[in-house]
């Protein structure tokens, strides 16, 4: 289990689950989205992605405020061919629109073997692994990706170009868990920026650039994260942006540098590719060479630099999800007081 | 146009062509397929990817020399659904399997938006880029990915247990020409770490493992490559092996530390994913929101201490192609007589 922070309370998935879906309802939501939404939170603290849970809630809000994420959206298909499918979003909570995305792509895979649904006009996809472990525990592999506007240097840049946009990969692991790779294309999060910046704790070399575009290991000067590995990170994030914005004609990097007026709004687009491997071999082989391949590894020396034992992709969230599930989700004295002002705004019970 | 290394002379790329065509052919290749096998070559050559060139003629001989490569091989469809194939390779060299995956990829999505094929038992895929770039070309989207035997730490680990397997990603980019990411999982490729060693110049700390699995600077004793940003590199290569390798029941992370005979041999696996997004959009709006991406990007503070231009994927190696196809390809000297003494052994006419 890992640390709580200081001054932080333990509470059970099942009660943030349910106050934030309540939040959202009294936002204005239907009870069946914001179940949705309050799912995609709740699967992020329980796996210890503490900044894509419940802390989210006010950043929603802000975005329901400003109308960048509708309230009340119309998603529907606007282009289909047998194994492609694009959906327009309509600027709902981006969960709403992936598990539907999910969905589709599935339905998709079984009839031709691979699926594909461009999600169009979405807004915070949240944590793209709840789609891919989705599709992985049905049986699938899955390939998922977003784009959103710049937040991160292009490689070569002194400043902000493309953002640090995720990817996943998963497929069916042992014993029905999913093994899920999910990860970004910066060499650090922008929530791990604020975190150091509230600590006032260096940052590592490399890994951003201050307001002027000069490498800087100040917590206090560091604004914008450098990409993985250079041009391989940012070359990532374009080709995610090429791929997802542009064919579906909803650019965000064009347009956050345009002067049109709204150039700054959030927005996302996404793309979920599902793969019926079932039509390919048996899911008992399939897990037979998992199994052989996951012992090799984790028979591999431990270097002790870094942990006590050798882990799969995903097997870290796993642990903590098992771990959370008995003892609750740690919430900083910090978010308790902003949810609280939220219950009462919004006139929902609070549990803090 | 990249220096010509120390006693190296220029060839133009249509006699390197045609010379390394003659030495398949010499070695029991077909004609067509020693063409396709010294395209490959010829590709990396013209975009300044030396390592994956004709200095890897030596490489296909061992491996034709050790049956690992099969000279003769009977490419075969193995499973077919609508939108996704399974491509038995016989242990041919990998550009002869890639080509023909690329084009059933491409037929696929023509009729279903997305073709997927998965090439089972292949050798050296050669530049994945040659292929993505192909698709791109055609008008569609690419993702291409390859699963080899372990040569880079697994995240966590002392030794090796995944590979420096590489991803691409392709798309239709101005004036014909593709945008391409080509990019491997390890932070630091062997061709690399072999320079270094020839020069006997330090690594940059957090490349590589020394055989005892410690953390080496000393490029004499570098050995296995580390992961491009620790867990999301290593992560990568794993899901590659886990999607490419595994639902064709042809493991190589399994089997290269099982006890079986033949475990160190070469083979590979890969995928090819063709997307058909002029089913989405016109190729004019694509290729307008392409532009005005490019453009915004172009247009960023360059970072002085990169470059003095800002590039999209694969623009170093289109303008080094420009360059090589006016100037020739620069051959060290020591690469020069490597050939030319194959060239005599094989009873080829040698440029050298």
């Amino acid at each position: 289990m890992s640390p709580s922070p200081k001054g932080s309370i333990r509470i059970p998935s099942e009660t943030l689950n349910a106050f934030s879906k309540a939040l959202f309802v009294a936002k204005g939501v239907s009870p069946e989205h914001a179940q949705t939404m309050a799912n995609a939170l709740t699967w992020a603290d329980l796996r210890g992605v503490d900044t894509h849970g419940i802390s989210r809630v006010p950043m929603y809000f802000r975005l329901l405020d400003s109308k960048e994420m509708n309230a009340a959206p119309n998603l529907h298909v606007i282009q289909e061919t047998l194994a492609l499918t694009v959906l327009e979003a309509d600027r709902c909570a981006g969960p709403i629109a992936m598990q539907q995305a999910s969905d589709i792509a599935m339905q998709k895979a079984k009839l031709t073997g691979i699926g594909l649904v461009m999600v169009r006009n979405t807004t915070h996809t949240a944590s793209l692994g709840i789609y891919s472990e989705k599709v992985a525990k049905a049986g699938m592999a899955c390939i998922a990706l977003a784009a959103s506007r710049p937040n991160m240097a292009y490689y070569g840049a002194k400043a902000a170009g493309v953002s640090t946009a995720p990817f996943s990969m998963a497929v069916p692991g042992p014993k029905g868990q999913a093994i899920i790779l999910d990860m970004a294309s910066g060499i650090v999060s922008l929530g791990k920026l604020a975190q150091l910046k509230a600590k006032n704790e260096e940052l590592q070399t490399g890994w951003a650039l201050d307001a002027q575009g000069q490498e800087t290991i100040d917590p206090q000067k560091a604004l914008t994260p450098l990409p993985l590995g250079g041009p391989k990170g940012s070359g990532l994030s374009l080709m995610f942006e090429l791929m997802a914005s542009l064919p579906v004609l909803n650019p965000l990097i064009g347009h956050f540098f345009s002067d049109k007026e709204d150039a700054q709004r959030h927005c996302q687009n996404a793309w979920i590719i599902a793969i019926d491997i079932a039509q390919v071999c048996s899911e008992a082989s399939f897990q037979a060479e998992m199994d052989n391949t996951i012992k090799a590894l984790k028979a591999l020396p431990v270097d002790e630099r870094v942990g006590t034992e050798i882990l799969m992709p995903g097997e870290r969230g796993y642990k903590e999800r098992v771990s959370r599930e008995k003892s609750g989700v740690p919430i900083p004295a910090k978010m308790q007081s902003t949810l609280h002002e939220l219950a009462l705004k919004y006139k929902v019970p609070s549990p803090f």
